[in-house]
């Protein structure tokens, strides 16, 4: 599935190509999140112009509303919301952990009630793998138990061995579908345990996976926890596999992942933040919003080639986020998905031109300039 | 500026070309409106795809929001908006009578409220064109006075002899403006008195205008008093004129008045119904949110051909209606504003064809299927 292309010499950083069936995937890859069947603000002709390669589908979403038997009816994800690039379903397991409420974790399976009507609803690892079959997904994510941060190493190790024991259920259901020609990922936990993490990797790796997710990191922890709990997992995994950090991150956070050996990211933050008035460019975060861009003829981002760069000022899109113009999030969301897509090719170029060490220095950089002027 | 193409012989509904500086106007046409500087919901290459030749901008909104000193700075609306059709603003009048609070109208002007702040504002019909330069319209409208319906005769008289003297003080101003290759337009008011239309248009020829808008209809009155209204008021207005029905109106609405000789329209509707979750079909009013599409693989109109109907399904727009995406909107008010521009064009077609009379029964026929099914 995966194939390691250069590796950096100065940093665990690395290109890739991963296979699926709907085409190859250059990493380091970064996948918007459609978490209720749209990356939101988006058609599917403008996500396609960002130069997006794929993009992640909340399983537990899609489960509620409109339910997997529309999706199915409808002939898959695909279809219905008129894509053709590979689609990664979560398991649903994250939501069931921080939306849904009144949970009760057996091992049989997870007991939830609904986040939108209360209804209690029980899914198996075994349930998991049908959803995501009936959504016609290309990458599957196994059934995970999602810990938050701080914990104690009993529980992480309780959470980390009941993912385990759902892991090898999910790889024997998946095996048993005959026909199959989606991947399936294994998901490794144990918080900021190495013991743990390091216990769940090699069983994991034992069932025969096509990749691997970073879980339960970026929940709480510290800075440097994360990045030594991170670094010690990409030291430790085999280098054909490839690596995608869970619902992670803000640009910085991306470069840095990168530099540790990370291949694939998915968040909603380009378009959650596009939604609060603010856009990411070349000298950081800036809030488009505020008062010093009413008269800005300047484009979001003069770097930028997007469709919203191209054609309008800041101060038009200031003047709709401005007037609650759903136009103005709609451009915002499309220039920063665009913008985040760019940011991972230029990271894929630096690390080809063997530059990547000066190219994460730049960015970071530049990227705080914005912060230091206002 | 308006020349008469083709005349229906059944009906007063005619084709013809209406000039301007950013180009021809095939008439009948209708334009979206672009309340705040956007066609709620789409991006400029999504409104020129849904083939409308022009749009209607708020004076009044844009006026209070971003100020039109910004739209000024930054080359009119043309350039803030990015688009290079003809813009037709309105007045503000309608808004003032509307929207705004504790109006005085006096022969000087009007002061009123802005119904966001409160601040007090004055406004005389100088003002108005000064605004409306300052935006760059292409076709500009003179400030008038609205009143409701029923009014009795008194008081109409009054609003129309004010609407008169704006009318002739508007025109002076105009034309002291050297160099305005814009437009100017004169507003019929009168109520449903047939006397004070009469008047109303003799002395606004009288001034020479670029077209003739109809202003106080579809305030409240009959259908059956409007009707005999516009007809009155077509019957005596020289043809070489366009004639232009301000804020009007639903598509079966749209029909019956270029059949009474109308040529332009403008109206929120096929934008504002987008966003409840209503589609303008063939076969009429489709409420896209409603259960019967949970599943429905078809496209929101089969005889439709913009991208929402060539890529997506009812139950994918119910989808994202229902679970309160903001593509489910957007996706809709594409294809209404489509719909209304492509209804224009089919009616062009059966009058040149001088097929209107049949084409009109069949529209009305079809329109209503919908209603007689539901």
């Amino acid at each position: 599935m995966f194939k390691e292309k250069v590796k950096d010499k100065n940093t665990k950083a690395r290109t890739g190509i991963f296979s699926t069936r709907k085409g190859d995937l250059l990493t380091p890859a970064f996948f918007p999140v459609a978490t209720q069947g749209t990356v939101k603000g988006l058609t599917s002709r403008q996500l396609s112009e960002t130069g997006a390669q794929g993009f992640l589908a909340n399983a537990y979403h899609l489960f509620l509303r409109p339910g997997i038997e529309v999706i199915r009816k409808m002939g898959g994800l695909h279809q219905f919301m008129g894509v053709d690039k590979p689609i990664l379903t979560d398991s649903g397991g994250y939501q069931i952990f921080s939306l849904a409420r009144l949970r009760k974790v057996e091992d049989r399976g997870v007991e939830f009630r609904s986040h939108l009507d209360g209804d209690k609803i029980f899914l198996t690892p075994e349930d998991v793998i049908d959803i995501q079959i009936g959504l016609d997904s290309d990458i599957f994510v196994p059934l995970d138990e999602c810990i938050k941060n701080p914990v104690d190493h009993k529980k992480a190790a309780e959470a980390t061995e009941r993912t385990i024991s759902w892991a090898k259920r999910t790889k024997d259901y998946f095996r048993q579908k005959d026909g199959l020609k989606s991947l399936l990922f294994g998901i490794i936990q144990g918080s900021t345990y190495k013991d743990l993490r390091k216990k769940c990797l090699e069983e994991i790796l034992q069932l025969g996976v096509d990749g691997l997710c970073i879980g339960g990191l970026s929940v709480g922890e510290e800075p440097d926890l994360r990045y030594n709990t991170l670094s010690y997992f990409t030291d430790i995994a085999d280098s054909s596999y490839l690596r995608y950090f869970m619902g992670y991150g803000k640009p910085e956070d991306i470069v840095e992942a990168v530099s540790l050996g990370v291949d694939l990211f998915d968040c909603v933050v380009p378009t959650r933040y596009a939604r609060t008035g603010t856009a990411f460019t070349s000298q950081g975060e800036v809030v488009i919003r505020n008062s010093p861009y009413i008269s800005d003829s300047a484009p979001i981002d003069s770097e930028c080639s997007c469709y919203s760069c191209r054609k309008y000022s800041r101060a038009y899109i200031r003047h709709l986020i401005n007037t609650g113009e759903m136009l103005g999030i709609q451009l915002l969301s499309y220039h920063n998905v665009f913008w985040y897509i760019n940011l991972m090719k230029n990271i894929r170029k630096a690390i080809e031109d063997n530059n990547f060490l000066k190219f994460k220095k730049d960015f970071l950089e530049n990227y705080k300039k914005n912060k230091s002027m206002s």
